[in-house]
């Protein structure tokens, strides 16, 4: 990419598109980061597109003078997944946040790339319906898509993967291409629409998402249990799954995590391993669901089952557990949180968690857990002065050997967070160079004056 | 594929694989067809595979003399989806029928493509664990994952495409690649997996398969209801599926299939429309979902609940059910069948359904209809001798209008049986020459002496 191609693509761009191109310095900055630990790389200019035609046509002018595109929804990715490290465009899908529509027949709807998971949830309340995927944050969900996400609800509903039903996506030549019809099941032909799932942008755009929906459940009844050991917890969690017990959600909190919560959540959970639950269903089922979790639970080791449907508790306790993260970083000063991601099979999970407790106590590194322990996938919530570069250094090192670890046990380095920027770094570790600096180091210096 | 190449290419396989190519007519015959309506081809020799690196060494010498490749399993496909059209090898993984391993704990198995789904229940049922996709006939799994095969367990847990968790495939030059680790959830990189499931053969061979598999139900119940029509079952089955009520089996006679089930299998089911339930669960959750039901169904006109727990009426019950194609062809002198599996979204299931039957009365056809209604897919079961010239006509028409009627709401022409020869060449209906006399017409005379 040249100035001058850049100018001309540009040119085009503003000739088609009109004022929803901007080379701004302030949008440009907020397009060049999101909520990682990761450097940011500035845009040379931002596109908000309004259309699946605005994405094509921006597709179609940076193809032919080669501009590289990086779509942007609302920049809470965690791996540098919306940053431009090329440079070039950005472009933000975030105008594009209508619901198309809901079908409480068919349990689905569709709705455009830049619609927030909250908003979309608002909305669908008013048919009794909701989305389960919860990655903490409030994401859009074309974000959602293109990384393959998933949260604390994929134990029982699935991730992102199981639940996009179908695509409209616009592939870097500007064609549009729809993954799907609206039936529940085919055999016709590839499953394309799996294929741009996860595929982080590098296939295409996606322009329109439909996705499978739930009915409300008539009870939502939380409770939380204590363990000796995170191994006691996960040991209890498979046998949970593997008796088939209709669990919601079943999060672990290590004995650090559970420290830190209490503090900035002002909660008082008892401060050891710590499963979160939560029951959907009816009156009766859901009572059959805790009663049968609890005897499992109990025969691990568990106490202090603790349980609530009260909404406002219920909402306070999923809060603090979605503001974990923010809690670890409260903690130490000028901090930016560093997401570990991997996930292993769950009969591996207590061998990964405990050996991983080991390496941080080895390390000297601060490192509390969080777990989605249902699909054998935890975070430690490194949180770090980026200017403390020997912590850095030994994070990274602690994150390598992390990754390593994972794949040793037929695992992967990201059950959720996608590769990104981040992890396609951090996968050729082995040089001197730690990924954050390597990354400037080799960043491309951008064509456009004053950045 | 000239008659040199393909000697050269069979004697390359014989140095390579010995015993294991055989260009025996017997052998050969057995893999020219499948179990559907749709004409045999023989392939010039059939290649027995025992392991990925017989099936990685019959493809690289196939690809370099460019000689055409058809994998077989157990020839049960229904749309011809295992028939060599263009002779060549057919590759039969039938031999490759170990069970890797079984894993408890993470509730996930490996099976070689060549295990029969009947042989796999068997030895998971002494872990206590099951695999649920029951597409009627005894197939292997390779074939029902190529495929993207389904069943009557689809509604409570999901098709092949939801319970394949990785893939071992060899590509057409010989590369073996495997698709996934064993992790439950991943965000790294192309979903490899779904893009081999339901492609046929088409991107490669299927060596090993990893399924997520479940416990067997403490309790297994199953129920039938009446109701006065079609519309009336189906418009109660969508309010059971937006209910969340669990229902692991609901599946739809119409009266001709009840009728017809009854003449075959001796049962004594009400000649009206049918459902056909099961409940997996505990005692108790069982009898719930099955309260919750009952009210839901009789809201809509259902009457007549009978249900049982006693494992031998139970599968008697979901056998009279599989054999229901069996039994509408012994009615039909010198008949086979023609498998349609049109699916819609759930919301035009009815209207699908009748106009369907509206079609049938007046085109004068025999089409008694089954379906695995929680999912919107149907089977029109079409028995005709296929020396009837004049009926195989109107059948032809009438699926080409069955076909366009799901297309318009939104639907596939085929939800589980995949696309096979024999949709590719319905695809293009506009020719005034049946398919089946076009394909014979057009199929390439076999190089072979005396086939």
């Amino acid at each position: 990419m040249t100035t001058a191609t850049l100018a001309d693509a540009l040119g085009e761009l503003k000739a088609a598109l009109g004022a929803k191109v901007t080379e701004n310095d302030t949008i440009r900055e907020h397009h060049s980061k999101d909520e990682s630990f990761h450097l940011a790389s500035m845009p040379d200019a931002v596109v908000f597109a309004e259309s699946i035609a605005d994405i094509a046509t921006t597709l179609k002018i940076c193809n032919a003078h080669r501009i590289p595109v990086t779509p942007f929804g609302a920049g809470t990715s965690l791996e540098a997944n919306s940053t431009p490290i090329h440079g070039g465009v950005s472009l933000d899908v975030s105008r594009m946040d209508a619901i198309v529509r809901v079908d409480s027949s068919d349990l689905d709807c569709t709705v455009q790339p830049g619609v927030r998971r909250k908003a979309l949830n608002e909305h669908l309340a008013k048919f009794g319906l909701f989305f389960p995927v919860d990655p903490g944050a409030d994401a859009t969900i074309g974000g959602m898509a293109a990384t393959g996400a998933s949260g604390t609800t994929t134990v029982k509903y699935g991730a992102m993967k199981e639940l996009v039903l179908g695509l409209t996506v616009v592939t870097a030549n500007g064609e549009i291409v729809t993954t799907s019809r609206r039936a529940r099941k085919t055999s016709a032909g590839y499953d394309l629409t799996h294929l741009f799932v996860g595929s982080e942008g590098t296939l295409g755009v996606i322009g329109e998402i439909t996705l499978k929906v739930f009915g409300i459940p008539e009870v939502i009844a939380a409770a939380t249990m204590q363990f000796p050991s995170v191994r006691h917890a996960v040991d209890a969690v498979i046998e949970v799954i593997q008796f088939g017990i209709g669990v919601a959600r079943i999060e672990l909190l290590d004995a650090d995590a559970v420290s830190a919560v209490n503090c900035y959540s002002q909660t008082d959970l008892p401060e050891q391993a710590l499963l979160l639950m939560e029951f959907h269903g009816s009156e009766e089922s859901t009572r059959i669901d805790i009663a049968a979790t609890r005897e499992v639970l109990e025969r691990h080791g568990g106490t202090g089952l603790r349980q609530t449907t009260d909404e406002a508790e219920r909402r306070k306790l999923w809060q603090a557990r979605h503001d974990t993260s923010l809690a670890c970083r409260s903690l130490v000063p000028n901090a930016r949180n560093f997401a570990t991601d991997v996930c292993v099979p769950i009969s591996r999970l207590s061998d990964c968690i405990e050996e991983t407790q080991r390496d941080l106590a080895a390390s000297g590194l601060y490192g509390p857990i969080i777990g989605h322990v249902g699909d054998g996938n935890f975070h430690v919530v490194l949180s770090v002065d980026p200017n403390d570069h020997e912590t850095v250094a030994k994070m990274e090192e602690f994150h390598t050997r992390l990754v390593r670890r994972a794949l040793a046990m037929e695992g992967t380095c990201t059950g959720e967070h996608g590769i990104g920027v981040g992890k396609s770094i951090t996968s050729s570790m082995n040089s001197e160079c730690p990924p954050y600096r390597r990354w400037r180091r080799s960043s491309r210096p951008s064509t456009h004056t004053g950045s």
